[in-house]
């Protein structure tokens, strides 16, 4: 696959995130006015719910873009999600006849703000980087047993907060919480010391399903990726985290990329899954790859200092693939619904410089890691932390914008919690 | 408090579940109708959503009975629940002049379906019975360290899946899932042969909240009680949760009995939570008693036979109320919403016919329970497991209505699983 011109000059540039090969969906407004779907093009935003309101775009017999989100285009169905394409390329490849049209409902990219993409039904996070859950139990149980026994075998996953996702752009304040450090007698509550990042990549569910589905028929249920940062309290987590797992650590929040690159975006650079190590049970074994070559890196940013890339890496590191947890997901009946999103796991390569959290890369605090004009072990009052990717075509890129946040102080202790 | 007297005979009777000092809120629908809310009187029901319709009764200055669910007056906040009671009340009680117009508006309890009372936006389910925790601590782990360290200081919870909540009635299919016998060597997919339920009790989150909340302010946030069965697969369970906790082993049902019993008919049953065996921290501390004296009980009714009951606790047994659940869930940050649902966690109480589980009841199988022509070890296919529960009063009970649910056999193993 090659790049598709557009008469929009900018999405043919080869560095450029939204070329016409891309068309992400996010939700933006310019000047307050109400936010609306618009689908990135170059340094443009298309307003796609205009198009609809004036009959331009005409999508399942009904309005689905005259609301603030994708939902409703998402339960169309994946036909739907190829005519969207197919209508919205239309409109901005080069030469098209309807360029007058579209001209009259581009807004530049740098006058608006990004909303929310879509509503978020549940959120499910997983734990499926191979390297990441080495590092991890290397670091909190054994090294000769680092991965739990299951782990092989299951993508295990964790029911997350929805409530907590939020939009890049939107700032983070550093949780209170209950902690009880190494070698403290009883638990205090205060702000968490250990707050943290982790790199994921999020798979947004377009299609409901009742009933276990297959790999193959939960790959056609997912409508679009989203970069994605599972801010951790790792002392909250530590504390509270057995026996049933993280809770508060990971409810302050959860940030996501402000376009959905849809998965018909990313058909061109699928991966398989890395080899493995033991056979997988039939229901979760893929019939192709199902994994996509997106680069992905996290930087730091100081308030007022000069930005540090912390780690690089790539979501093909996963064991598991979107697919395989959403199959495994719905084994045991458990129903999803369009909105549902999951996130993959921190994504970690092998090598130490490709670690997607601040706990690998500094080694549970112990090997703090060199920034530009400091170190940090976990993340400090008014750090920026932004997530990037993209997919590397021939002379052109599938972006997906950066997905970033900047952690605030904690809240004052109420007099109440004193 | 006494009984409240109405002009429905069948009110009045001490040991129906629904006088009029209880008012639950549930939606309904009779002969295919369209679902409406309704509110259980005696044996009938009184279509509130009609008499907003008529303008009979007025709340908030805009209709928020016009949907088959309770989130819309839920928003309003407790002053409209109130003022919603009050208005209800007076259609009902004895000698009211409005007898006639409610007459209109009653239909019979036997005549109607009921449907879920509530949208859930999230599900939390905690694992604050201390019984309970013992018991499967001592099974699991060891008994004299049956309790993890941190369950005498932190109200564990763990996230649910909120599309998995049905209400009474509704058929339960036994889920097909990953498991790993003892002495397996490898994990195999099929049924699962350990399925339970769990006792629980469910708060109903009517308020939504930013940042963290006090116990206090937690406790009206809450708009009324359900029973909750928590179905549980023990075998995917055991295989699954560590080291997240549990994911697929509970997302295949999670009953809730048809009303919402609002907390204002649960005051004059207020107790305290059992001593804390170690001091909570400040934020944790309970101003008064917010745990509320209902008995429970469970019955298990084989397909054609007779019912036994298998267990009859309290939930005042609890070691955390749902207001320091509440105020816990919040500390991180973490945004509540109108129709979240907290469950209480399994509801044991010390005595072996107490116990709220058949995990417990059978010690993990190795006891079965005798029941009316059998034993149970775990749940069968064909099995109804009803929850019950009331408020006891001075001549008067609080009632719930039965939380039922029949376990199906369950489904064939698709071939590409085999």
């Amino acid at each position: 696959m090659t790049l598709l011109r557009s008469w929009i000059d900018s999405a043919n540039a080869p560095d450029c995130a939204f070329p016409l090969n891309n068309l992400p969906c996010g939700v933006f407004s310019v000047q307050g006015d109400s936010p609306r779907c618009g689908v990135a093009i170059g340094d443009f935003i298309l307003d796609v719910s205009a198009l609809e309101e004036e009959g331009l775009l005409q999508l399942g017999g009904h309005p689905v873009l005259d609301v603030p989100f994708w939902n409703e285009l998402m339960e169309l169905g994946p036909d739907a999600w190829a005519d969207f394409r197919a209508q919205v390329a239309a409109f901005l490849n080069e030469g098209s006849p309807k360029r007058a049209l579209a001209e009259d409902h581009l807004m530049p990219l740098a006058d608006a703000v990004l909303h929310m993409p879509f509503l978020v039904s549940e959120y499910t996070d997983f734990y499926a980087g191979r390297h990441h859950a080495f590092n991890v139990g290397s670091m909190f149980r054994d090294p000769e047993n680092a991965l739990p026994p299951n782990w092989l075998h299951i993508p295990i996953g964790y029911n997350g907060r929805a409530s907590s996702v939020v939009v890049s752009g939107t700032d983070v304040r550093r949780p209170l919480g209950q902690l009880k450090p190494p070698g403290a007698d009883v638990p205090h509550f205060g702000p968490s010391k250990r707050f943290d990042f982790e790199l994921e990549m999020g798979a947004v569910v377009g299609q409901a399903s009742e009933g276990m589905v297959s790999v193959e028929q939960a790959e056609a249920m997912i409508f679009g990726y989203v970069l994605l940062n599972d801010w951790s309290a790792r002392d909250i987590q530590a504390w509270e985290y057995q026996p049933l797992g993280p809770f508060q650590a990971k409810a302050t929040a959860t940030t996501i990329s402000p376009w959905i690159v849809m998965a018909a975006a990313l058909q061109p650079f699928r991966v398989a899954t890395p080899p493995r190590e033991v056979p997988l049970l039939p229901y979760l074994t893929e019939p192709r790859p199902m994994l996509y070559d997106v680069q992905l890196e996290v930087a730091l940013q100081p308030e007022g200092g000069p930005e540090t890339v912390l780690t690089r890496t790539r979501y093909g590191e996963m064991y598991y693939s979107a697919p395989q947890q959403l199959c495994h997901h719905t084994t045991s009946g458990c129903p999803m619904n369009v909105g549902d999103l999951l996130g993959s796991g921190t994504i970690s390569g092998p090598g130490k410089a490709e670690r997607g959290s601040l706990l690998e890369l500094s080694w549970g605090g112990k090997e703090p890691v060199a920034i530009t004009g400091g170190s940090r072990s976990f993340i400090e009052d008014g750090d920026t932390v932004t997530l990037r990717g993209h997919a590397q075509g021939d002379g052109y890129r599938i972006g997906f914008g950066d997905c970033a946040g900047r952690l605030l102080p904690a809240p004052a202790l109420p007099d109440w919690a004193r």
